[in-house]
């Protein structure tokens, strides 16, 4: 079984109210140099069967109706066969 | 400035109620073949200066630290430099 990733992030001209919190917290925590932080979803779907053109423009119409609120959020589509390394 | 990006998803042996709730929903609005699905959230960063092996081994630190609760999540550091196409 394949796996595809739907990543879902808040447009860039969307504010971003728990990225900027995690971002501003940083500092106090001891972690400078980083300039930006935004906060999104991913979802880990475990697809039955092939992985076809087919199958990824359904998926991608499922995030786009369905995971992510397209008037705020971008989403993207990734095949992802192999585990990742930690 | 580059990208890094931080997914932190549940373990597979703890229990993702919201990824349950939205694999179960799927065929009812007509999407069938996901077997699974699991939700975690994804950290872009944007890192100030070089993202050499220093910096990587800092926000493996504050991703450990910070953005994922080892116990119950794994997580995983990415340097993404080009934009993603959608």
């Amino acid at each position: 079984m394949a796996r595809v990733v739907v990543d879902v992030m808040l447009k860039p001209e969307i504010l971003d109210p728990q990225g900027q919190a995690v971002q501003r917290a940083l500092p106090r925590l001891g972690f400078e140099g980083i300039a930006d932080v935004r906060q999104g979803k991913r979802f880990e779907l475990q697809v039955e069967g092939p992985v076809d053109n087919a199958a990824l423009a359904r998926i991608h119409e499922l995030a786009e109706t369905f995971l992510a609120n397209t008037v705020i959020e971008d989403f993207t589509v990734k095949v992802e066969n192999a585990e990742e390394s930690k």
